[in-house]
């Protein structure tokens, strides 16, 4: 128990390349000779071999109001990955050296009711790797032994870099349920898109998207959308001409858009549930009386996964073989190629795109 | 089959005494000699006892801007009751002449999915008594076969007369779940502080409650709440305090004011759940992300009572003499007292005031 | 409202073809000169166009001791089908000459609490066609209006008529919950081969099958079971196994079978589900203890479907593409060779057969 | 992070007194010179103040066929507790010394997905204290840092002592869901017992108890029983009286007796809920098709108590002030004097035993 178990002849550097925010402005900096974190007695330290680039993390590039306001200048970006386990801290009994794993984004504090019922993803003091601590694009990536998740073997390691995002969409679609049911998508980035395919797999009765991006709409389709609409023009009538009259009967949110929301509610069919995902940038005007009240809507708020039920859907819908992913994950870079991952995420020419972590 | 089954020896009278709406303007007319509604083959003509006062009630005496756009004129009106089976349309085979009965007040389109899967309540064609059709402040009331609802001996007519609005309060709490957990009512109107007793038999493990009437609220802490705020006030602070720093698990909105529903939303429990029941007059702006998406919360809108999970609910609520509705119902009157009793809702100085209806 | 509606032009015979069991002895008997049924003012009469053999059906034939203990003689056989509306009853409002449709077999007393709150398939009184009262095994068929069914456009004749079994199997899936998660069906009869489809359409992440019958387990894989096991070997660590060791997360148990039984929860895994709809012909011993309660199982008793939700589910199912049906439904027969039907399901030849019912 | 936290001057003894099975045959000795636990470094060290004494306690002393097959010769007994925290394991950090506290007595793996999803309590490779490693039948008690629940100020000891089984009781009634429904629990030792004044907090409407020992049911209804009914007799016609003909919703079974399982499936509403809490001793044999599948029924197999939802709730109820636990904690008494303990409890003197454990 004294001693780090390290995998044998298998020295760690002292300093390893890393994505960090180093000034107050745009971009983000490859430094070359970060220092690798520092192992405590619960913590395991990992080797990460690929990494997604989430939203966020594109927010934080781009110094968005909310990126000043919140990350902390000289932080490692990035929590989506995958990596082998390299070093264990000197409680850890839970995980081997030599193991391919991922991790949980979110820390808990561990002791308050949400953490100890399996809700730690709401946690008042939640932190998050890449925003309130260093995160994993870096060679080497430390996280708590409760947040590691072991990788089954048949998985892929790109897929396995974007557990975090898909986790949401699978979260989003088993809390609305819509096994048996019509589904009304309105948005479909990253997530949304993940979301059409994991609610197909999920038994998904019809599926209807929304989105103003062409491109993105034609995507929906293939992964399994059984209608789409150009949300640029009214569509709240159709969605429901398409439902037999009375609307879908699940909406997933995934545009945070005010109106989209707005228009999402109104298609609804009276009973119906809806999940929230997308994060409207400022407070919305809505009409909760028609909206929720006299419809009898049930809204669940969405945020993160849970820990760790949500995974282990995750886990075996992956494993099924019904998630359809590869249309999804566009672009696999190298990470000093960051720059061009970004840009072709803001031009729209990729949609998830994962980076391959040097050694 | 060919002739409508009566009471012996109870011929029934021509025409009857009537509360209506004849003029588009505040106040209702007593009217004397009113026709008898025609028995369908499905309807039952009922001997209305008791009524009770609805805040819709006043809103149709008060002509606010909803009556105004709602209601036709030489409506009768209300829909809270109870009273006497004296007729039975052709078709009618599930109740009998004599029996004492309450009914529901909503009438769905009994053909859509909502009717025929226990959520008439939400049907999108619902037609509500004494609002879009004659209502039962009249000497004789008829109602379709299938809203009828039979009322055990145990109890009393003046419970009997409100079970529209108890319902309300009981669709509310069941459907927010309140077996041990810590409950926040925001606003104790009538249905508010129906929902007080209603909460505490439910299983509450504690009751916040927040209003501007320093009386209501003492009348919440008589009816089993086990703390009160001043809504004048700043109160989340408290509220949380009071529930071990977190915040109540459930909040039931009952004031439908914007303010109330903002600082609900902001003293709720991570992962809590809301049932949205008062209705804010209109549109209303709030931070989606904060209140309802981070905290995945869940939102749960109300309308009416389930047709008839609620009711069975009810009746053993009320025959378990676990619900204390003695000072909620805080004046019985006659029917030709109607103005006096709308005044005495107007000044506070009665909650539900039910009324005798002549023979 | 004092004259039956009735379609133009369209007089009614006096008599018609019924399949009856006129003796107490096994066979039915193909009678034609059987008297309309008599439309009370709340039915409707259909003429069938197409019904199911149910295995309760070829109970029935066979004159099983169940039989003899339940079925009057005299009866007119049959639960399954799908027809045209030809008359009204007077009190007929939600129902219209000429409609095409279905109707579900369970008659609840309307009264009770389970028929009051969309259980009726569990009412006390319960009565069921073809068993209690006579059935579809006929050109005309009467059944009250609250039981039909309106078939969508795009549903075949052949899907329809078997919406009763199909219904039973929507039923278990959707109480047990498949969405996500790995499922063992014990028993591939007709209702157990269409659950394997249901549970694929509902979103099951894996499907494993036990049956007796090679030819059936063929099927099953046809249908989408991801493995299938041979009920007549040990397979309870084959089950374990093929779902990562702690054995599915969800049983549904269609053949009544007791060692199927105890197997199915011997395999499940710990806070798994079942529901159970297959039924035993006897008591049966099982250990309660480690079948249900230190593995903290959840249990579901299934009973013919739920009205009408069940109904909506089924229906969509149907529409959205996903179901496979027509393995299932092998032949489809003139009603005059019903023997040669009961024959074909008894050697295993036919799984469903529908027969075509004169005019 | 290299020297354990000790309380200052709080030196440890090196031996400590504990309640030993130390020969294969009835009976616990008293042992002075046990040494102190090993504290590893996620383990947390408890100096017990007081400690309950269960029914699987009396099985160990009375050394019945299961204990004899489950306990290892050497063992200290016990899992019911409350005491001070004396030392921390080195990887110890959400525990302080001096924290009083209680902990849940099932440790689970930490990796399997019963363990990660908050179903510890069903994990397949569970360990529990005093039965599978050394319990708190001593001065000082180690368990894992996970298990350790701080015991709030306004808990009484005698209280905190008795959360385990307080917790199946909690667990219990809260997986069958009580409120605003007509409950039945069959068998009223100390867990039943506990059942009902927790189903009443809960929110029972109406609560029958069934039982052979006229003590124990009087103490029943002095807790909040509405009736009670002696299982020597016939009693399921009068159950279904009781509740208004149809049965009641609810059954908690807490006796593990054959015939009142049986009977209270019997009694059982269509479309009720039963909690299986008690163990049978051998398989039962039960008519599954009527008591289960034609009824609809769902069933709850309940082990422990859930790893941590049910410790909230449990603390939730506690501190509402609307339990009654004094009638059920009969007797404390000195550590030393456990014969007597056990003896009183053989007798049906004492219902439940708490033990003042020495310094």
């Amino acid at each position: 128990m004294s001693q780090t178990k390290v995998a044998p002849k298998n020295s760690l550097p002292k300093t390893m390349p890393a994505l960090k925010k180093v000034r107050s402005e745009p971009g983000l900096t490859f430094c070359n000779e970060v220092e690798l974190p520092i192992v405590g007695p619960r913590d395991v330290l990992i080797k990460v071999t690929h990494a997604g680039i989430c939203g966020t993390d594109r927010h934080i590039f781009e110094w968005d109001k909310w990126s000043q306001n919140r990350i902390k200048i000289g932080i490692t970006t990035g929590h989506e990955f995958c990596g082998r386990v390299v070093k264990l801290g000197q409680a850890v009994s839970r995980v081997s050296v030599g193991d391919r794993v991922s991790a949980e984004g979110h820390i808990g504090c561990g002791v308050c009711e949400a953490c100890r019922t399996g809700n730690a993803h709401i946690c008042d003091q939640v932190q998050i790797f890449g925003i309130d601590c260093d995160g994993c694009f870096a060679t080497f990536h430390k996280v708590p032994e409760e947040n590691v998740w072991p990788v089954n073997e048949k998985i892929r390691d790109e897929v396995a870099a974007v557990f975090d995002p898909l986790g949401n969409a699978v979260h989003t679609v088993m809390t609305a349920g819509v096994s048996g049911k019509s589904v009304l998508i309105t948005g479909v980035g990253i997530i949304g898109l993940m979301a059409v395919t994991v609610a197909k797999a999920a038994g998904a009765s019809q599926i209807l998207v929304t989105d103003v991006d062409p491109k993105r709409l034609a995507l929906a389709r293939e992964l399994g959308a059984d209608d789409v609409l150009n949300a640029r023009e009214p569509w709240v009538a159709d969605a429901k001409k398409m439902t037999g009259g009375r609307g879908p009967q699940v909406m997933l949110e995934m545009s945070g858009h005010p109106q989209a929301i707005r228009d999402g509610f109104a298609a609804l069919q009276p009973g119906g549930h809806v999940a929230l995902l997308g994060i409207p940038p400022d407070d919305i005007t809505i009409d909760l009386s028609n909206a929720v009240i006299f419809k009898g809507a049930t809204v669940h708020g969405i945020n993160g996964r849970r820990m760790f039920e949500t995974w282990y859907q995750m886990e075996r819908f992956v494993l099924s073989g019904r998630l359809n992913l590869d249309p999804i994950i566009t672009h696999v870079i190298e990470m000093e190629d960051f720059e061009k991952g970004f840009k072709m995420m803001q031009t729209g020419e990729a949609i998830k795109v994962v980076m391959r972590i040097p050694n």
